[in-house]
Order: C-alpha cells, then sequence, then structure tokens
C-alpha cells in the first residue's frame, strides 16, 4: 500500500517550481477530507476563483478577438476537473494526496475528482504562502502552459445546439424546431424522446433529462448534414 | 433624456478612489452592447472573476470557521446581481452608462443587470489599467466595505431543503422525503407539483419545476415546524 506521508515533498516543490516557506499549508493542500478534519477543503474553495482569474487573464490576452461567450467556453474547458486531472498527473499528485485508510484502500487518492480538488487547493495554498498574486499567476502559468498551446478554437466547444443553430444560420436557414414527444418511467429513471425538426427532416433521441435529449438529437441532425454536405 | 456622454467621468474616478491613466478603459466598461461594439462584454468575463477571487480572499479571512459551503453561499450572495447593482447605486453608475438610443428610451440603462455587468467591467479596466492585482483589490474591498460589515450569517442563505434537513437532523429526526406527485401543462408551461414528507406530516407545493417545487414544499414545512415549535 502507499504511504503518501513519507513522500518526498521536496521533489513536488520542484516540480511546481515552488518552495513552501509554511509546507503546512502543501501538507493541509494534500489532505483529503477522509483524512482529517484540517484537509484542504477551504483552499479549494479559495484555489478554484484564482484559478477562474489567472486563466481569465491568460485568455483574455492571448484570445484579443475572442468575444464574451467564447473566452467563457475556453475558461470553462480549462479549469474543468479532466484539465485539472491532467495537471495532477503532470505533478504525480497521486504520490503525494494524502486520504483516509478507507479511501485508501478503495484506490480513492487516485480519483480525478480528488486529484483536481488538490490543484486547486495547492494554487490557494502557493497564493497564502508567499502573498502575492503575480508570483500564484506565474505557477499556474507554467502549470497550462503546455494546455495554452494546444489552445482549442472556441466553436469547437460549443454545444451541439448552438453549433446547429449556427450551422443552419450562415446557410440562410431558420432555426431548428425541438418538441418534447414523451416523457416516461420512474421518477428516478425518467426517459425524455425529443424530436429535432430541420425542414422536412426529422431526428428523435432518447436521455435521461430534456437538455440531453436535445442536445442529442441536434448532434444527430448535424452529422447527418454535414454527411449530406447540406 | 439623459446624455450620460457628457457626464464627468472625474467625478465617477473620485466616487472609485482610482484616477485612469488610460480613461478610454473606463468608457470601454461604461458602454453597453446596445451602443457599440467596443463594449464592455469581455471586460465583463475577467472583473467577473476578478471579483469572484476577492471576495474569496476577503471571505477567507473574515470567516476563518465557516466551512467550502459556507463560504461558497456567502460569496455567490456578494457577487451576485443584486448587491452588484447596490454597488452600482453607490457608484451612481445610472449616470454614467452608455447604452443606445432604444436603450435610452426605455430606461434600459436603469437596469439593474445592465449596471451590475458594469461594475464587474470597471473592476477589470481597473485592473488592465494599472496591471496591479493588489490596487484593484483594495479598491474593491472599499466597494465592499459596508456589505462585508453586514455579512450575513451563511446559514441564512442555505436553501430551503438544505435548512430543513439540518433542522431535522439537529432533532435527532430523519429526512425529509420528496415525491413528485404530477407533471402536467404544455411543454413551455410545465407545472411540477412536489410533496414533502416529514413523519405524518405532507405539504405539497406547485411550480415550474420539480426543484422549485421541492424548495417551495421544504419551505412550507419548515415554517409549519417552527409554527409548532417542533
Amino acid at each position: 500500500m502507499v504511504d503518501n506521508e513519507k513522500a518526498d515533498l521536496a521533489r513536488l516543490e520542484n516540480t511546481l517550481g515552488y518552495t513552501f516557506t509554511n509546507r503546512d499549508l502543501l501538507v493541509q493542500a494534500l489532505t483529503h477530507r477522509s483524512k482529517s478534519q484540517h484537509n484542504n477543503e477551504r483552499l479549494e474553495f479559495l484555489g478554484d476563483a484564482l484559478l477562474e482569474t489567472i486563466l481569465s487573464d491568460l485568455l483574455f490576452s492571448l484570445r484579443p478577438e475572442a468575444n464574451e461567450g467564447d473566452l467563457t467556453r475556453l475558461r470553462a474547458n480549462m479549469v474543468r476537473g479532466v484539465t485539472l486531472a491532467k495537471i495532477a498527473d503532470d505533478l504525480q499528485l497521486k504520490h503525494y494526496i494524502r486520504v483516509g485508510s478507507g479511501e485508501l484502500r478503495t484506490g480513492g487518492y487516485q480519483r480525478d475528482s480528488t486529484l483536481a480538488d488538490a490543484v486547486e487547493a495547492i494554487v490557494a495554498a502557493i497564493y497564502l504562502d508567499n502573498n502575492s498574486f503575480d508570483a500564484t499567476y506565474a505557477i499556474v502559468e507554467a502549470m497550462y502552459q503546455k494546455y495554452l498551446r494546444e489552445l482549442p478554437d472556441a466553436s469547437v466547444l460549443k454545444d451541439a445546439k448552438t453549433q446547429l443553430q449556427e450551422y443552419l444560420q450562415s446557410r440562410g436557414e431558420g432555426r431548428p424546431e425541438y418538441e418534447l414527444l414523451s416523457i416516461s418511467g420512474p421518477d428516478h429513471d425518467k426517459q425524455f424522446v425529443v424530436c429535432c425538426r430541420v425542414g422536412t427532416h426529422e431526428s428523435t433521441a432518447t436521455a435521461s433529462s430534456k437538455k440531453k435529449a436535445e442536445q442529442k438529437a441536434a448532434k444527430t441532425t448535424l452529422a447527418l448534414l454535414h454527411e449530406f454536405g447540406m
């Protein structure tokens, strides 16, 4: 079994490019609530906001022509769990995270959400340790360097309904119509069937919410339109 | 009719406690999208994040014992439209905001959301103008001074379902049960009827979503429990 409490924090500091004055803050940032009352939840609250601001500022400069909607989508992509889990992997956080014995047995310390939360907490720990937004900014920028280099085009982050609407608009076509055809199943497992209409074409889709079913139907419609070069 | 373009920006700077090096940034922050392509929407994106971080940091220090959930609720209360509109009023932004002629006729420049967005944009404009997070922090702290003094207890910001659950828990009672009794009405105007059960007591409520109906039923139940001193 892993004994993360003996992990060499100096190595993590080295990867981070930051040496803590008060290393207790780093330990707290690595401590999951299953381990101790003195855990990383409050740090995560602050770190989440810091990440949001730093990424907003970076994207604001990197994409001087992007509108607010595109910037918001790009930021959401950068601060969501999947990206944070990749950063946690870059930092090899699973060797450092401190979880309770139950979580340790079940491999909870490897869960993406636990690792993503720890990344946010570490950002706050750095900020509190050196009391400098600018220094924290530089560390976060370095963490995100490769993800910012591969920054996707904002349009691919648009949801299917928006993509479909813009696709039709660009061809001078009308808006797609969505109709909820039925709701069935017990309360905890409802199924929503939705139909998406574009001209004479209809695609139906089923999902656990109306919103999801509409997105699915829009995606199918979009694929069909592309396939037939419409 | 108001001619905000002739408004004395030096007076606003005075109220803000900040003098712009590049006053174009302040003008942009005050410009609604109905007025110009060169409007405050991108600034609002950045300012929203800055406000979130600065308030997170302030609350983190002001409430050293608060858990993540309480901090999140307090922050949401501070950065939501209602509080921002109060700040806009403190700054008398309605005299400075620049909207298109249509909005001007209909009084759109007085809309709370328009004014709240401008507050966020001004925060970003200050940050970009002086390139200092710390200076921006000080201005935001001053803006929020009186609202932070009246900071509510985090518990009053809890939603009714959470309040009810904690109330019952503190009395060693079981959890309330919610049941969706019916959904009716056309797609654009659905009505959800939900029942909240606590022991033998039942309260039903109707609203436009299941979530809203549950909150309403929980609120009624809570009021009844308080009334009967249960």
